[in-house]
This record gives C-alpha cells, sequence and structure tokens, in this order.
C-alpha cells in the first residue's frame, strides 16, 4: 500500500500529458488505466464514479485526479448496456428550416437536459421521409422517441415492439390510442373563423398545408367544418409548402379560382401568411387588414414583427415541450403506463393583420 | 438439425406477437433470442446482420426473419463497443432559436447522413454555456464533435485527451491550430464597407453582436478597420444580441448616442438588420434605404422577403456544412491528420435595403 502510494505521487507530478501518452500511447483511457494510476482496483474505480456508491472521500479524490490526468469519463454507453438506459431520446422532425420546428426542438432540448435526456436528432426534409429512417433510429437503444412527424401503425409497432415508449408532438394516430401532446388545432381553427365572421367577412379563401401534414389537414378540416356551421359553403382551397413561397402563391390562385376575391385568407401556418401579406402589398397593391385580412396559425417569432403583426394562434410550445418529456420519461419508468393523449389550448393574438369581430 | 428446422417452421406460422411475447416475456430482443427462434448459433446471428461477413443466403434468410419476429435490430451501441465506433457526432450549437442555426443543423443533420453518422445534440441557450454541457457530451463515445459555440483551449484539451476529433464552424481558436470551417467574415465585412463607401455614405452606425461570440466580434473588427482605412473614424457601435428586438433597440441607440443620425447601420446579423429596418420604418419614420441604408450579414430566408429584400452577405452554409463533415469524418478514419481551416467566401446579396456604388 505504502508503494502504491508512493507511485501515485510520483506520477501526478509529471505533467499530465506525458503521463497520460506514457500509459495510453495514443488509446483512449479505460476504467483499468485509471484503476493503475490511482493503484486501486477497477471496481473500486467503478464505485468511486458512480454517484451515490460506497467509496472514501479520500478513495474518490484519488480516483477523480487520476481519471483527469489520463481524460477519462465513464462511458455513458459501455453503462447503458448495464443499466438498460441510453439517457438517449431520439427525436424524428422535419421541416428544421421553417419557423415552428427550430422552436419545438430548441425547447424539446432543453427539457431533454432536465431529465438529463439527450437528443439523438433525425431531421427528415419532409415529414413523409420516415421509411428509411426508422431503421436507423432503431439501431440505437434510445430510452424512447418524440415524433414530430407522421408514422403509420406500422412503423408505430415495429418501435413498440422493441418496448421503446413512443410520444406524438402535435399529431397522433386515428383510432389508435398513442401518447400525443397536441395543441388544439381544432379549437384554435373555429375561433379564428368565429372571430372573423363576426367582423362581417363572409369572403374566405384557405390556403392549407402539404396533404401529408397531419396537422394541416386538421386545421382546414376545422375551418372548413365552422364556415359551414355559419352558412358558408364553397370556400376555395389551395395547398402550399408550408413556406413563404406558397403563401404569396397561394394568393395568387385563390384569386386565380375565385369568383370574386376572397376578403380573408385563412394560411396554414405563419410562414404562409406573412407570404400572403408580402403578396398582397407588393404584387397586387391590396392593402392588409383594409383590403384583405390574413390569419396564420403557430404564433412564431416573426409573426410578431411589425411589417406583419399576425393575427394568429399561438402555440404553448413551451409547455408542450414540457408535457412530451413528462409524458415519455414516466414510460419510460413505467411502461405499463397506458397511452395518454394531451391537448392544450393555444391563444388567438389579435395582431394587425385581419379585422376580428 | 431436422428437429430444429421443424421447430422453426412451425414457430414462424403463429402470429408475430405471440412468438414474440413467448419468447420474450415483455424484454427487448437480444441476439441469443434470434438465434433460438432461427435455430441457429448467436455468432451465427452476427455474422448473419452484418453487411459483407460471410453467410449462406439460406441462412441470412432465417435469421432474418427471425430478427423481424422478434423486433430484434443490431444494438448499434453494443456494437460500437467492440468497433469503437458509435456513429454518433456531438453537434454543439446555441440559438436555436434564431434564424441562421436551425439552417446550419439542418445542412449538417443532412451531410451526416451521407456519412452514416447520426447527430446527438446539445444545444445551448447561449454560446458560452458550455462548461456544465462538455462533461456530457464526453460520456458518450461520440466519432466526433462539431463546435459551432465558443471553445477555450483546455476544453477543446479535454475533448482531444479523448483521442476526439472537432471540427469548429465558423469559428476557431486564436493561435491556436484547429479544425475549422468557415466563412471569410473579413472579407465579407470589407466588401460591404466599400461598396457602402463608393455609394457616397460617410456616416456610418454599427450594431454589433454580444461579446462572447467570436464570429462577431470578427465583423466588427472588419468593418471598424476598412472604415478606418477608407478615413472614417469614431464610427459609434453598440451591442445587441443577434434578436430582432435588439436591432430595433439598436437603432434608437445609434442615433441616441451620435451626434448626428448615421445614413449607414451595419448589422451583425441579417435578424437585427431586420429589427433595424421596422424601427425605422415604424418607430422613427425614416425610409429604407432613402433615408437609412441597413446591411446585415448571413443571408437566411426572411432576408429575401418582400418586406425586406436585404443588402447582405449570404453565407454558403450548405458547401460549409459539407466541408464541415468531411473534414471530420477524414480525421475520424485517420486521428494523425494536422488540422485544417477551410475558409468559404460568402456571397455579397444586393437587395434593396442599401444603396451600393
Amino acid at each position: 500500500m505504502a508503494r502504491r502510494k508512493a507511485r501515485a505521487t510520483v506520477t501526478l507530478r509529471k505533467p499530465a500529458e506525458r503521463v497520460a501518452s506514457e500509459i495510453l500511447g495514443g488509446r483512449r483511457a479505460t476504467s483499468y488505466d485509471v484503476a493503475r494510476l490511482a493503484g486501486v482496483s477497477q471496481s473500486a474505480v467503478s464505485r468511486c464514479l458512480q454517484p451515490g456508491a460506497s467509496a472514501s472521500v479520500k478513495m474518490r479524490e484519488r480516483v477523480r485526479r487520476a481519471a483527469a490526468e489520463l481524460g477519462y469519463t465513464p462511458n455513458a454507453i459501455a453503462r447503458s448496456l448495464i443499466t438498460r438506459r441510453s439517457n438517449l431520446i431520439a427525436v424524428l422532425i422535419s421541416n428544421l428550416t421553417s419557423l415552428y420546428y427550430p422552436e419545438v426542438l430548441s425547447e424539446l432540448s432543453a427539457h431533454a437536459t432536465v431529465h438529463d435526456e439527450r437528443i439523438l436528432l433525425f431531421a427528415l426534409p419532409h415529414e413523409s421521409d420516415i421509411d428509411e429512417t426508422l431503421d436507423k433510429v432503431l439501431q440505437y437503444q434510445v430510452d424512447g422517441v418524440i415524433a414530430a412527424v407522421r408514422l403509420s401503425l406500422s412503423q408505430l409497432e415495429a418501435i413498440n415492439r422493441r418496448r421503446i415508449p413512443v410520444v406524438f408532438f402535435n399529431r397522433y394516430l386515428r383510432d389508435h390510442p398513442v401518447n400525443a401532446v397536441c395543441c388544439d388545432q381544432v379549437d384554435g381553427a373555429r375561433v379564428l373563423v368565429t372571430r372573423l365572421h363576426a367582423a362581417g367577412h363572409r369572403r374566405f379563401g384557405v390556403i392549407a398545408g402539404p396533404k401529408d401534414s397531419v396537422v394541416g389537414e386538421e386545421r382546414l378540416r376545422a375551418t372548413l367544418e365552422k364556415l359551414q356551421e355559419l352558412g358558408i359553403r364553397d370556400t376555395p382551397v389551395v395547398r402550399g409548402g408550408y413556406d413563404y413561397e406558397s403563401g404569396a402563391a397561394g394568393l395568387h390562385e385563390l384569386i386565380r379560382i375565385g369568383k370574386k376575391p376572397p376578403h380573408v385568407a385563412v394560411c396554414a401556418n405563419d410562414l404562409m401568411a406573412i407570404g400572403c401579406i408580402d403578396a398582397a402589398r407588393f404584387d397586387l397593391g391590396l392593402a392588409v387588414p383594409e383590403k384583405l385580412s390574413v390569419v396564420g396559425f403557430d404564433g412564431v417569432g416573426p409573426s410578431t414583427w411589425s411589417s406583419y403583426r399576425l393575427t394568429t394562434i399561438r402555440q404553448p410550445i413551451q409547455r408542450m415541450a414540457e408535457a412530451t418529456l413528462t409524458l415519455l420519461m414516466d414510460r419510460v419508468e413505467n411502461p405499463k403506463l397506458p397511452p395518454e393523449k394531451r391537448v392544450l389550448a393555444g391563444q388567438i393574438v389579435e395582431g394587425g393583420s385581419a379585422k376580428l369581430g
């Protein structure tokens, strides 16, 4: 024991770089290298570096210094094989260049950190591009999956078969119980139509999202249903790709296909609403909201910019992200919990882009 | 062997769910379960599921079917302990709610997929928040690190000590050779000043980035140096946080502190330039560019919107992401490659927000 102590003291005086290179010769350090340098057993090293495990203060300090010198950190991946927890959550997301999903990802990341989980990112160009990606996701023993893209029932079952819990973000599966956190798209869309109708608007046009967007289809259906309840039928609908350009193109198309130009453009998201406003002002010379009321959905950053001041539904993204992580981690801890869906209300933002009643 | 075959045939006829639940009883499947169901050895399963390893077509097909029934995928994490490759790349990034970094992340993700690498995301609120995160990064045996945040020399050394290659994105360390891919900030800033000066502008103001931004400091220094070379001194400088609000506030402050209001606002990024334009138009009634020329930097999506049509420097984000992955993966394959810095030129975009000569 005396010899060991002496040796440790001597080595610790050498420059850290030299010690590391002598012992490692170019390799990454393992717990055995730390044990050798600290003059203790490998199992003692494991104990010392594990929070809560029993080890003396002196022993811990000796191991900590040796680990620091060798640049050793406990291998989270090796540990995951023992604990069956990787502390990795797969996030499936599309459209990172939109305005909405970066905010979602940022909040999911912040809340994952709270639960000591890391995000393994699967960014898809489109939400229907999941097929090739799913195999890759399943190769990592992730603790859970957050799906902010559309999944088919068979894709969901492929994940479930591996006992990995899934929470859907702002979408779910019809006719199948799943875990999901959603903004209330239906209520949001109905509130907007109700308020626009109350202001006297009767000529509506809809710039909807792409057909493979679950969220967009829900907003479209809710909008048309509420309009019909109010006695407004044959509302022209055009489709866009959720981007600025297709919002602008959508307005041009609405005007082209309609008998009369609309007084209101209901856009499936804020980015298309912004494109629609710019097209109205700069291409068509239509004052917003005097000649055309424009509404969006999401409440993303640029919707509040002075040039737009959008009338929109703001999604509670922060609370949605928090709820998503809570639902997911509850199921990581207890896989037998039944599926649960949480629907959070959005908030109407009365900007300057629409006349409301 | 005959018995084994018969057994496999019988089980394969049962519904997959039932087979899985009989064998697994709630666990995740391992390669041993697949071996049992397929009636082969575990090492045969490993061989069959590894591309390129030797196994008969018949054997492969039998193993593949058993694996599918049990919901088994080769464990990428367990494999990483053998191959010393995790196929994970840590991306350290801040400011995901800006307009620039989501585009960067999206491109990095696309190019990582090309190299069969997955992104482990570390999203920091600010670029100087790295300290607490670095330990977490090092606990995963990532193949490499992409740092789109500031790292100190000691932080970089902590990563290097673990033999993990690092590539900086749009930043580097002064006086220390590192791998880095950057847009040419200096040249971009100098081009803007030169063109503005040629149009006759003499009264400049700068809305710089936060002090902890490496990129922002470089743009600021280059802008002031070029101005001095052209004989323009005492240019007022205010600082913002790279967001819309601080671009607007920055213009108000420039006007407050200057002897005369500036004719040009040089903004450290597009988002602040957009805030600055809105403040000029809606708060101060200054026509852009007639009364005030505004320039940005980045060339992000909204810079092209009709309401802004920014004069800016567009960074070649896609090519930068591609170069970043190339530099990194070259060093994963061959850790002895010397540090390399690639500087890609940005492109001036002559929008409508500034009068240029």
